[in-house]
């Protein structure tokens, strides 16, 4: 399944891209006054193979969730629960990616990949918690779709194995083990394309989850493991210099090579990178544009262009994340951020940001009016 | 009336600051996590006195219309006629700002400020238009209110003068003429709040406007004629050394004082300038957001703010304009905006863009649970 998504994978159609650049020549505005907007709505004519390409009114937020071996060598504060119980913050719709989904009208699907902590007990009642703010303390989850609200968020259970080994002890995945969650990311987004999404949008949770990022651009963008581990949700100083000498024993013990993307992944990544590499080309296959979100979207997009080159044509780019392992992958898979605001936080809130953005480039095309129609003379 | 409004602009509330403060560190994020969104909602907090502050979801954008005797100086090759046309299309829904505007949910209100083509004809039909594209090509309006849609865009007719004189050769307003001009935004504000609006956005038509922008900057932000002008819609070099050299020539002649932000809007203003400077005064007395679009609206958030220091704590800088000016004014006020995508449309465009991101940091403050509340350990 792999191996036919990636053969699926075409270069964008350069027709559809003239008569994108065509079109925007004659709308009542200056040439490039819109500035990125403009070739943003050209590429995503040339992956559409139509001008205008729909509109991505549709969006789906997928946010896989996996656990850390390597959270054993103390390379963040947070306890390893703190996975698990974001699930259940997902579910119950209070946390910032959900406030951010319901602004923008996207869904949300959470996917276990690879937690932890086992999810057993059902999910807080928004309104018991609003009642009693200081109520349950302990919340985690055993369903496969939110009851409630059938629009609300759901939970997809397909955890390939309760957190990833430790990288500075042995490869963190087999790649059996890698190919699974690589293969849950694939099947995601048929499924999200499938039910009528016009974008994807990537999340992310996992306590400890940075250091296989940083891990991962070291070794596809080619960057030193200093410059590509950053603080991740905010470590101290002591813990920044634990979580660099994590990263460069990883890369030492395993050697991994770039033109291999599955055995980078099995040897350094974790479960959600790879869901969210497989996502990446899913989409791309589908032709359907993927909004990437910060440090572990790029990590997992640069294994998705280690599959497959012409996937870097579906991805766009959300935002630059404070942790500068992203700007490194960025630059090495070539795409300029939507939006630079500083967020660290992941879940897809940053991809969630820069949405507007990326439906009002298309609308461009879709809606505004030529010199001629609206009899505007020009310069 | 302008006096009035300037002495009802007060400082941002210090007590809801810091309760917004106080309750971002408890919602489930990590502290800081949602960089530039976090400052910005407390500051939000502030201006309305209030944690958390209301939801900015009733938006209103206002398109303040004039034009320039300056024109007559070849600062751009765009005819004049174009300033009339444009506001047939925004009456019309078929500019950018329209397609931006229904995709936010925003209301568009056109002022015709001083537009120098007399606005005469009925606007255009876009049924007729769209059946027939190579239709009518001169659209002009007669209309205080667009007929078919109620809730479409709707025009006021409020013209001080028809265009101002050209700055090169006497000033281009006088101070009674400024002075209507600024206090015709006020009224603007005061009826978009008093209709429900939550927030206000800029936007500006004007072909030429960018030269009076330039020379606001300057002598707002003391600012080089050359580093304040840039090149507006695209003028060849033989254009802009001739831009330069007008606002140049106009600030030797008038020496305007930045302490008088009155006579510095009637000798090197616009109307449009003049309107947006009251409109943003005018939020900031009631206490109200106002996102800034591009440089026509930052020129003239540094008159408002030189007529009231503590209207910056309304002022919500939206995007960083291509025009360098926008930068100089930008660094004067202190604001740091939220969107960089090399847009130089004008309109309310780059406003609009940032719209969502406003919301967003709102929105958290509303709807994110704490950690308590959602049983997620801390680090």
């Amino acid at each position: 399944m792999l191996e036919s998504t990636v053969a699926a994978i075409r270069p964008l159609d350069e027709a559809a891209m003239a008569a994108a650049r065509e079109l925007q020549g004659r709308l009542t505005k200056p040439a490039g006054s819109l500035g990125a907007l403009e070739p943003l709505s050209v590429r995503l004519a040339g992956l559409a193979g139509a001008c205008p390409p729909p509109l991505p009114d549709q969006a789906a937020v997928a946010i896989f969730a996996g656990d850390h071996g390597v959270h054993a060598q103390g390379v963040t504060p947070w306890p390893q629960e703190v996975t698990a119980q974001m699930i259940g913050n997902f579910l119950a719709g209070g946390a910032v990616v959900n406030a951010f989904a319901r602004q923008a009208g996207a869904s949300v699907t959470v996917v276990d990949v690879g937690v932890a902590t086992p999810l057993s007990v059902t999910p807080p009642d928004p309104a018991a918690r609003a009642a009693d703010p200081a109520g349950p303390s302990a919340l985690t989850v055993d369903v496969v779709a939110t009851p409630a609200d059938p629009d609300g968020p759901r939970l997809v259970a397909a955890n390939v194995r309760a957190g990833t080994r430790d990288m500075t002890v042995t490869a963190a995945l087999t790649r059996d083990e890698a190919r699974a969650a690589v293969e849950t990311g694939i099947r995601v987004a048929d499924e999200l394309v499938d039910g009528g999404a016009g974008i994807l949008l990537t999340g992310d949770m996992g306590i400890g989850n940075t250091t296989p990022a940083a891990a991962l651009v070291a070794v596809f963008a080619g960057a030193d493991a200093a410059a590509a581990t950053g603080r991740g949700t905010g470590v101290d100083d002591e813990t920044y210099a634990r979580k660099v000498a994590v990263v460069r024993a990883a890369l030492a013990r395993h050697t991994p090579d770039p033109a291999d993307p599955l055995g980078v992944l099995a040897s350094v990544g974790g479960l959600e990178h790879a869901a969210l590499a497989g996502l990446i080309l899913g989409a791309a296959a589908r032709r359907v544009p993927v909004l990437l979100d910060g440090v572990i979207a790029v990590s997992a997009a640069l294994a998705a262009a280690a599959f497959a080159p012409d996937a870097v044509g579906a991805m766009v780019a959300g935002h630059r994340s404070a942790e500068p392992g992203a700007t490194a992958a960025l630059r090495h898979l070539g795409l300029d951020p939507l939006i630079d605001l500083g967020l660290r936080l992941g879940e897809g809130t940053g991809a969630l940001l820069a949405l507007p953005v990326v439906t009002g480039a298309v609308r461009v095309l879709h809606e505004v009016a030529t010199f001629d129609a609206a009899g505007v003379a020009e310069k």
